[in-house]
């Protein structure tokens, strides 16, 4: 399980994420995405319209780099923003393969390396004394 | 002018952004982040907490590679998302040179080379039916 209970939690409780990839010149681009978190696999899989004709789809199939974040607004004064981080390799699966969200049925499923956390506990802790939960998972 | 009325008042109606940036061994980060416009230089700022000290503000210096997005759920049934995606060169500015947002004084500056912006305009469209406006900029 690379993901803990509070990642899960807030993971379900939104509905954007955000996922970035690199093209094949190298240059980045980073695209609002509906996710599920999928806990048997202990994956994050992306569906979408469209999704196998997609740029972020062969760009990962190219290469395998992705990073997905997930984040909200929970105050703004004080400011306070909660998110989770998560980048690892990702591989695509095309529709025949893939049981997933909504789309076209082809997916990128992401492998999270490594989990950043923050703002998920400690709702009291004044903002800028809170630390992120960074850690390497497999 | 890269960006034109609707993205800018868009970005300025929004609070938050995620900013995808490479690291030096290739993988990638996605980080949520507070953002200004800089109408006079026609640029993204991004400053924070102890900017000069993260990774990103490092992969921005090392490789100049960034991807920005900011986005929103205008409504969950139908399914509607409104964006701005701007891909570019990034530079670091340090806190001697940047009159940016509060934070530690250093900015990460986006120059826009590629915008992408999706539902913005034509609210009565359905959303399937909607195109991104993408083009190159300089």
């Amino acid at each position: 399980m690379s993901l803990n209970q509070a990642e899960i939690d807030y993971l379900n409780s939104q509905r954007l994420g955000r996922l970035a990839t690199a093209r094949p010149d190298g240059t980045l681009q980073n695209n609002p995405v509906g996710f599920t978190y999928n806990a048997a696999a202990g994956t994050i899989d992306i569906g979408g319209f469209r999704m196998a004709s997609s740029r972020k789809y062969k760009n990962v199939a190219a290469n395998g780099q992705a990073a997905f974040v997930v984040d909200d607004i929970v105050s703004v004064s004080p400011w306070r923003v909660r998110c989770v981080e998560i980048r690892g390799t990702a591989e695509t699966v095309p529709a025949a393969a893939a049981a997933g969200p909504a789309g076209d049925g082809a997916i990128i499923r992401i492998h999270p390396r490594r989990v950043i956390s923050f703002g998920l506990e400690q709702p009291d802790t004044e903002p800028h004394r809170l630390t992120p939960d960074a850690r390497d998972v497999s």
